[in-house]
């Protein structure tokens, strides 16, 4: 039997009670370890937190708790070693490609520290400048915005069992509340010992950040009026958490980023034209095919000007042809595995099925697979669809194939392409290329409104542009409508969701005293 | 047969085709007018507001919808005398709580005309500084404020038809979203008379503004992801919005303002003492009897030093004795009705189950009614209640009763005092009331998480303070938990939940031409 890893709860290590669930290597097939959540005295873990973790916290400055986020990232930067290895075998993921989870998470917990060191020895944020209330100056309002006395409970997706964790508990400890982690059972190992390694570590207060693997039976039970969850993954997922009791009667704030169909669009009437196509085809082939298209931010529709479609086809498709698909240890691969058989086997549903709407432009059934045994490894080629007709097929805006999966498709003019465009009915991300500072500002802010965010790659960028599919902690993460209408990340905005708003209405003097 | 009133749909007057519900003067008794939404074309209205109205707001700056908001009060303040006379026979409401409701709803509207000028000839909101995302300085982060596309749905109490539907619709209106409102049944009449004065005024553009008098049935159907809903009401049908498929499955943006169990509190150990526990008296009384206590943010527990129960029990009961109840059009009556018949009924039955847990120290049943016929008219008196021991009974915490009632417990130390607020599970708004600035502002801090505003009366305010239960529209309107973990108002923050926040990520030359 593979070893059963432990959960950490009530400030120590628990496991659970069961056989356990079985963790894959996507790429050889074996069985790595085993997690278990069954017979955990929730209700203890989660009132250790809540009194115990929660009041140590809020006892530190936003100073102390930045220091704590260095330390972890500390702790994390001398076992990268470790996260990699965990990375390859149970993700399936290239060297590149864990970089992304595993560095992305230590960069997302040093930033958070350096904006919390900006705030000091505060043990609360002032929101705002008072407000006059009626002729007598001696009465005011003032806004102020303190910690949330609860837990903060992540639910998370299997594509970034790293970074996942981080990005949201960077902010939350920052905020001072404590963290219940419930991986995806499929990849949750490297939560697991990223979890393990930092308790160990002593770097935090007792209880301060739990990890709790396997079953999420009963966790949204445990919720409080004063508790926050955090959910990444599905819009059935999303549906269930929302209507549970704690959510729909105790008003447990929620924060939900689900799946959406993210866009690309280049833009047209542009001297710069030629250019702009390259840095749009180098941009959706990275994302495609970087963590083997597993990213909620990937592109998954390229709208083109309808002349230049052919052109588009042929680029994107010369830079996927390169991509070395398979085992991820050989070096010459740039393309790991999906990172589990029932991926594998809904990315090859859903591919069938929007293939009965398009065309394969590039066919990912073409690449060999590298290194690995086609009949074991989760490794599938990359595939761009071609669709002439992007008006009539919704299937096309609505369904997401979660791998290594676009569709390229004409539009007529700029009106077309937004409208098609927001047929995603509200995404992650919308990329732009092109050039003409005013054309692109006025575009972005068209799509401001269904996306989370827009980014921009004009000539003048191509080097330094962060990334259409990369979360940059300085930005909001998430979007509205199909995206789930949360937000995460954005600097000291992520803060807001552990904190309460409350206005203080009080004499100037009292105000005063706030601070 | 009484008027049947119209319902404001996709820009026309619109009458249901069913029989219609009878509104009632709960003091007199008799049939008022009738409201009905049988047959109405929802999806035609709504998209009428989406499509055309939405649009049309859009393109004018701010500035430009901050005079919309001045030309609805200049309408309002017009016809005021007409409000007044419906408020009466509606709501059974004497002048001075009429005022709260109809001059409370001008006053919001001409401070967001106000707060909206000062942003001028904007079309959108910058968020923040732009932020570096790299090395290079060239390529950076700017997050921006634009309206939602698509339309806010407002589910309105009863207590409030007037200033309830403009604390929403001005906000709203301000960032360029239409708004269908649907009041309660019970007093729909002023709701529905403002919004037809103020579409048949013409101020707005066509479907800007509609109304839906009667059953609710369906409407949350129509909701699209980039709809808003902002319900005022029970938790219950919190819950049962909440868990709707548009909101559940479409991330419509949901606000919940339910009902809580709000607090005053008088310090300890404070010089002021006996002017603190004159002015806790004076506000306790006010809160209670004001709009019969018919308000989400009135004073329902009142905790103070034991050794001060007895004190605080005659002053409070002192200021009571001197409320004189009954019809309101009777120029000495000070305390009007209930608003219905089921209201009524359900402050009694609530009241018979709370004095099962109490001692009363003030009974309403000794209050004659003045004026009216105590078997038609829903007049009752205003009843304080005392309990010893409020750490054993979880109702005196848990149980609102809608209406002239209120508890006074008593408390050992500061601790114990928190800890009792603290069982509302989270409340809108709690009152203190001391003297000492360091001690007022730190009670204060301790309570801003489990409350939405803190309002905090010293001797030094004592006249200009703006009431515990008066809903300032500079400051934020909304509670955790029990209280919905809704936000309104808060001047310019209310625009956020009508606003769609979006990262920009592009060159620098990109993001200086997005004012």
């Amino acid at each position: 039997m593979t070893e059963l890893l432990s959960n950490y709860l009530a400030g120590r290590a628990q496991h659970g009670t069961g056989p356990g669930a079985p963790l894959f290597d996507p790429v050889l097939g074996h069985e790595l370890v085993r997690v278990d959540a069954s017979g955990l005295n929730l209700a203890e873990g989660f009132a250790f937190a809540r009194e115990k973790a929660g009041p140590a916290l809020r006892a530190m400055s936003y100073g102390q708790r930045a220091s704590l986020l260095d330390a972890i990232a500390k702790v994390l930067q001398a076992r990268r070693d470790d996260y990699y290895e965990i990375s390859t075998a149970n993700s399936g993921t290239v060297r590149n490609d864990t970089a992304v989870d595993v560095d992305g998470g230590i960069y997302t917990l040093t930033t958070f520290a350096k904006l919390g060191q900006a705030l000091g020895e505060r043990h609360r944020l002032v929101d705002g400048e008072m407000a006059r209330l009626g002729k007598d100056p001696a009465f005011q309002s003032q806004h102020v915005l303190v910690p949330t006395r609860g837990v903060a409970l992540f639910i998370n997706a299997f594509n970034f069992p790293g970074w996942g964790l981080w990005e949201k508990a960077a902010p939350a400890l920052l905020a001072g509340v404590p963290v219940v982690v419930k991986p995806a059972t499929a990849t949750a190992w490297l939560t697991q010992r990223m979890v393990h390694d930092v308790v160990q570590a002593g770097v935090l207060p007792q209880g301060a950040l739990s990890v709790i693997c396997g079953s999420s039976a009963g966790l949204l039970d445990q919720l409080q009026p004063f508790d926050v969850v955090s959910f990444t993954g599905s819009a059935d997922t999303a549906s269930i958490i929302r209507s549970h009791p704690a959510i729909s009667r105790r008003s447990v704030r929620v924060n939900i980023e689900a799946d959406s169909i993210n866009s690309a669009l280049l833009l047209r009437s542009d001297p710069a034209a030629p250019e702009a196509l390259d840095l749009l085809a180098k941009e959706v082939a990275r994302e495609m095919t970087q963590k083997s298209g597993q990213k909620c931010t990937a592109i998954r529709r390229v709208f083109v000007p309808e002349e230049l479609f052919e052109e588009a086809a042929e680029a994107i498709s010369a830079r996927l042809a390169k991509t070395v698909v398979g085992n991820p240890r050989n070096d010459a691969v740039r393309m790991g595995s999906l990172v589990s058989k029932e991926q594998f086997v809904s990315v090859r549903e859903g591919l069938a099925e929007l293939k009965a709407h398009t065309q394969v432009l590039h066919d990912g059934a073409a690449h060999p697979i590298v290194d690995a045994n086609p009949q074991i490894a989760c490794c599938i080629g990359p595939t761009l669809l071609g669709a002439r007709d992007p008006d009539r097929n919704s299937q096309l805006h609505d369904m997401e194939v979660f791998g290594p999966v676009a569709t390229l498709m004409p539009y007529r003019d700029t009106e077309h392409a937004l409208a098609l465009l927001r047929r995603g009915q509200g995404s992650l991300v919308a990329s732009l290329y092109g050039s003409g500072a005013d054309m692109l500002a006025a575009t972005a802010l068209e799509l401001a409104d269904s996306h989370g965010r827009v980014h921009v790659i004009s000539p003048d960028v191509a080097e330094s542009q962060t990334g259409h599919g990369n979360v940059m902690p300085q930005s909001l993460h998430g979007g509205p409508g199909r995206a789930g209408g949360g937000e995460e990340l954005g600097g000291l905005r992520a803060l807001n969701f552990y904190h309460r708003r409350a206005a203080v209405q009080a004499a100037t003097t009292v105000l005063c005293a706030l601070n």
